[in-house]
């Protein structure tokens, strides 16, 4: 079965409003890199990463000149194999950032690839545990007053979520707190509630924000502090006992496992987009599965749904805010607040391309 | 001190032969991505990283799609600045990889444009502590046949090194032990003598070839196991006693730290052109600065010996087997095999355009 042919494409696409959150300013595009590879047999498989908006040149540019040669006349069966060669391949300028992406999108091909050509979907191939999970609702909303982060939240539950989250770091601490009572309040006690700092703070702040949101019953705090901070970490979840909850930053299974020993987290988020596609995110949710530490999800619902559903884990799925999946024939399905993961062989991620043809970059 | 302009070239560049180590393969190429930055009254300065052959069109693109951008408009004179926004501007695809070497070229082109300005050396800028350097020669070399490995050794002398490092992680140990002893033998007791494994080993491996090596006098053991593994070099420390080197594959200031707090070295190794620069050279040099280990330097022997002699610190540059510094108007100078940092202002590294030009790539 072997590799005939990579095709690239890079997709820039405008967000529906602009969003911002603690560290990465205001998004208004996000990037979408899909790549299908052919086998001599004619089948294909396409995978894909997506960015907040930077970096996608430099994903397209290592997929075409380094993956591409690289992947022409292997056997596309052999996805572990590949997996591994290829973090050789480029170790050199890899292990992380943009080729952490790029291989992201190429192990999702050829996992599409081998769902279609054996008839199983990805949620089965993903362990098969179920074929739905919990799922909230993430805002990117830092920039929103708040009559808009609350008419907000409340089209969230309009559309079947029982579970928000919301950005937090706000200048001061008493502007995140008045958000988050609000939101409490609307929301009522009984959905489930997060938030999420994108590392906006340091150790100290992390500490008093926590024990300021106590009262308004945090299902968890999210990337309070920088990602590469394990020890912080666990120093936030020591001094408060707050669940923390990370991920959509790690990229390698050695900084998973310097989180699952050193960070203290309550829930891990790895993104299939960027920890090495399905291949990554399995060798990162099979580290973790012995701990019990549900294994979530960030972004990319599409597709996170199979994978957070089949494999045996209590996680959540994150939809989130950067729609992707309207540009695919099959945008999230949610029954009784549960996602539920497509059933045909493959991702079951098949996106419009006449839709996302006028965003072509590449 | 506007910055108005950004320039950036890649450059593919034939190898004199083809060169391998133990995880990489065989080297043929290296790239060069240069960065030229203009500022509103003319002035300029040139940055640069370097490949082993890969990535090379990824980092162009990050440059140029990514951080010309960003800097245009900038001021060149507040390059901490600079560096600390670049970091946050493509953080979520940054933190390491491609980003880090974009980054450093980056860096780099704004040192030099300062130290043009003000009329300094590099080596001044970096602290002044000496004009000169212990130096020695690294070679890449695994594939050569003993013969051609003793004659390579026997031409770095006579070049005037006294310092040598040859790689090792030849399928048998037994044929490493055979080739360190040949080159002990060759160059006798008074050389300075190290080897390089690239990782090719794992901690068990690792403490075996250390404990074989032992007899040879072995200066320091580099990269015995993936440079992630910060506590697995611990190990080998305890084991063996060996002198442990690395730092080439370090591309953050939070990998620096893990790797002083946990890896036991005895020396470290930043390289310029993928931790950041000059800027992440020389925060990695004061991190490691009060435990005393020797800072020494990966590649790119034509910047690193006004790093490492102005630093206060008693490094070695290496002299790597990339031989950039022959596609400048000045090579490494020796003088009683110590390297002699560049007087001119600036890094003085000003590139011999001529003879880069037919390896043009973009």
């Amino acid at each position: 079965m072997k590799i005939v042919d990579v095709r690239t494409s890079l997709f820039r696409v405008p967000l529906r409003e602009a969003m911002s959150d603690a560290r990465h300013g205001a998004h208004t595009h996000f990037e979408l890199v899909t790549v299908t590879i052919a086998v001599a047999d004619g089948s294909t498989g396409t995978g894909y990463t997506y960015t907040g908006g930077k970096g996608g040149h430099a994903i397209y540019a290592i997929v075409e000149h380094e993956m591409a040669p690289f992947l022409i006349g292997r056997d596309a069966a052999d996805i572990d194999g590949i997996y591994d060669d290829l973090w050789w391949h480029i170790h050199y300028v890899g292990r992380g950032g943009i080729t952490a992406f790029a291989t992201s999108a190429v192990d999702i091909a050829l996992w599409d690839l081998k769902g279609r050509r054996e008839g199983k979907a990805l949620w089965q191939l993903a362990g098969g545990a179920s074929k739905t999970a919990r799922a909230y609702r993430g805002g990117i909303d830092l920039n929103f007053p708040l009559p808009q982060l609350l008419a907000n939240v409340e089209g969230y539950l309009a559309a079947g979520f029982n579970a928000v989250k919301i950005k937090v770091g706000q200048p001061t601490l008493a502007q995140d707190v008045e958000r988050v009572r609000a939101v409490r309040e609307l929301v009522g006690p009984d959905v489930t509630f997060m938030v999420d700092a994108n590392y906006g703070f340091d150790v100290p702040r992390a500490i008093a924000a926590a024990q300021a949101f106590t009262p308004f019953d945090i299902h968890w705090f999210e990337e309070p502090i920088e990602p590469d901070d394990y020890l912080g970490h666990a120093e936030i979840a020591h001094a408060t006992g707050v669940p923390l909850a990370m991920g959509e930053n790690l990229h390698t299974l050695h900084e998973f496992g310097y989180a699952l020993a050193q960070a203290e987290l309550s829930f891990i988020q790895p993104d299939a987009s960027n920890c090495g596609g399905i291949t990554g995110w399995l060798r990162a949710a099979k580290l973790f599965g012995p701990s019990g530490i549900p294994v979530c999800s960030h972004g990319m619902q599409e597709l996170h749904v199979s994978l957070v559903a089949g494999f045996p884990s209590d996680g959540w799925v994150e939809a989130h805010s950067f729609d992707i999946d309207q540009y695919t024939t099959r945008p999230l399905v949610l029954e009784n607040a549960y996602a539920v993961a497509p059933g045909e062989p493959g991702t079951g991620v098949t996106f419009d391309w006449i839709r996302l043809e006028p965003h072509r970059v590449s």
